[in-house]
């Protein structure tokens, strides 16, 4: 109802009852206007996402557990150890409160296997038809080593470095679209959702060597190489047949016309690494339940300036664009 | 277009074109998936909030200018500096980029003027009818004092301590109000959106005395002072003729039906304060252009425990309940 979102009584119950409830932690509890905790040594990461994924189910995942993930694999990115998130709930007037303490329940699953804590919040509800059922914001903070050789840097990249992917590619995207179609008992595929720090946890440090990791989400591993080659004195080679799509991806891309390199992933990160580490690097990653598929899928080099050249598997090459339209929206 | 969002071209045009040439500063223009800055010495305060407003701009304010100055204060109400700010925004399919960069314009004077940076952000655009024009997420990070005897603490209020108001109560609220009746040429009444910390630096340390600051927004002075007193062993009395109510924004309360009380700020802030120290700090309020009406509205006592009680103008006494049902959704 309207009044959950007011400020009165009807939503400090449902604060009380619903997001204290399954987000329990002593930073939260204090109920105040924020929440507050020691600082720590080194730097601060800090970033941002909201969620407006459609449908709000979907197999693998759903909304709840997509917005933890996502933003702290965001954190992870930059090398940060996430520390903690906020939650934001724009909620639709006559949104079930079941189908909200699933997602609420799911968000606290997921905060529990990643090691953080959802210590501050906020609840908007909007009346019928002004919002499409739920949206979450979650906001997070990380911790960085304060000594600067250790952080990922992408201004470090050179030829030479080698281009990793943690697995598969694709598999949220068309999990999303299977169930926006009705397809999901149909079509097998699950989102690849996951909090990316346990998987990369340790392996920043050791063996080293990498220069940079992107969480290739909208726009997926294309766009993400597209960015970070753009206006730079080196190229990007990547090899079609090294890239990892499970067939149940690549059969339903073929079959609605898209490209697997352009679909969202949001349990995958692409990490520029030395290429005397790359191995080590994906030898570890390959030991993680999260990182089995990891592989080498091309490498930095001087030609083609600024440019992201794919080697195709029948031994042509094709320039590899930045997403121009709008392939997948609400994908996240 | 719906394309803005996709996390191709598109969105990497827009994000440069309007939030970095406005939010512009060194932080964020790193384009990294994080902002990365210094960590602080002392304590971190953390806090989010979305913004759902309508209409989206109003008398003395707008979505953008909201959605920076509600968070500022709720830092600020915890007795952090803020420090920085993220933002995401939803916006609705054909919502015009004019429109959109007054309101991102508007955010980046507000954070200019209060001193912070918005250092982080994300974009998602959902179809025509699935959002209301435009939501805005701010989350936002403060510095606090190490030192816990100048935080603010609300387990310190006890029998004597004063309560001071910054200013007049509701005018947010009816401004809003003003505007979605299309009565804002008529009825003359300014949102009184500012961020408090320019109002707030230096007395929270000097002359000392603060123990619990609560910005009164959704639910207003009335929800804000019930919780606070909630299954405590003291009560709070307040003196109707006390209460700096302008005398439009009470006209237009008595027309509507509304008690002011109840009724959203977004630049005021309620103050819990040491007896000996409330005259102090109600001078130096009055002297910032943002607390010339500042005025102690009453005092904490060892009756009525959990309850606020009100002394009417009239010479009466009424319990002040908490905001039970929804009287006005969407006002921030």
């Amino acid at each position: 109802m309207l009044s959950h979102g007011s400020g009165g009584s009807m939503m400090h119950n449902l604060i009380k009852d619903l997001f204290f409830n399954y987000f329990n932690n002593p930073l939260l509890n204090l109920a105040n206007d924020s929440a507050i905790f020691p600082s720590f040594k080194g730097l601060t990461a800090f970033t941002t996402d909201s969620f407006v994924v459609d449908p709000i189910f979907f197999p693998g995942g759903d909304i709840g557990k997509l917005a933890v993930c996502g933003t702290i694999n965001d954190l992870v990115a930059v090398g940060a150890q996430p520390y903690c998130l906020s939650a934001g709930f724009i909620i639709e007037e006559g949104f079930p409160l079941n189908d909200l303490e699933t997602i609420v329940s799911s968000m606290a699953t997921e905060a529990a296997k990643a090691g953080i804590f959802i210590v501050t919040g906020d609840t908007k509800v909007v009346e019928k038809g002004k919002c499409d059922k739920l949206f979450i914001n979650t906001s997070g903070i990380g911790v960085l080593p304060g000594d600067k050789t250790r952080q990922p840097n992408p201004e470090s990249i050179g030829a030479g470095d080698q281009i990793i992917i943690t697995g598969c590619i694709g598999d949220h995207g068309m999990a999303v679209m299977a169930a926006r179609n009705h397809l999901e008992g149909t079509i097998n595929i699950q989102s690849d959702c996951a909090p990316l720090n346990l998987l990369l946890h340790g392996i920043t440090e050791n063996p080293g060597g990498i220069k940079c990791m992107r969480d290739p989400t909208r726009g997926g591993v294309a766009s993400s190489l597209c960015e970070l080659v753009k206006d730079k004195e080196f190229g990007i080679t990547i090899h079609e047949d090294r890239i990892p799509v499970k067939p149940a991806v690549k059969g339903f891309c073929d079959m609605l016309g898209f490209d697997p390199l352009y679909v969202a992933n949001e349990g995958k990160m692409l990490i520029f690494a030395n290429k005397e580490k790359s191995e080590d690097i994906v030898a570890r990653l390959k030991s993680h339940p999260l990182g089995r598929e990891a592989c080498c899928i091309g490498e930095v080099n001087r030609e083609n300036h600024g440019k992201v050249v794919m080697k195709t598997a029948i031994g042509g090459t094709r320039v590899v664009g930045m997403l121009s339209g709008d392939q997948l929206p609400r994908i996240c």
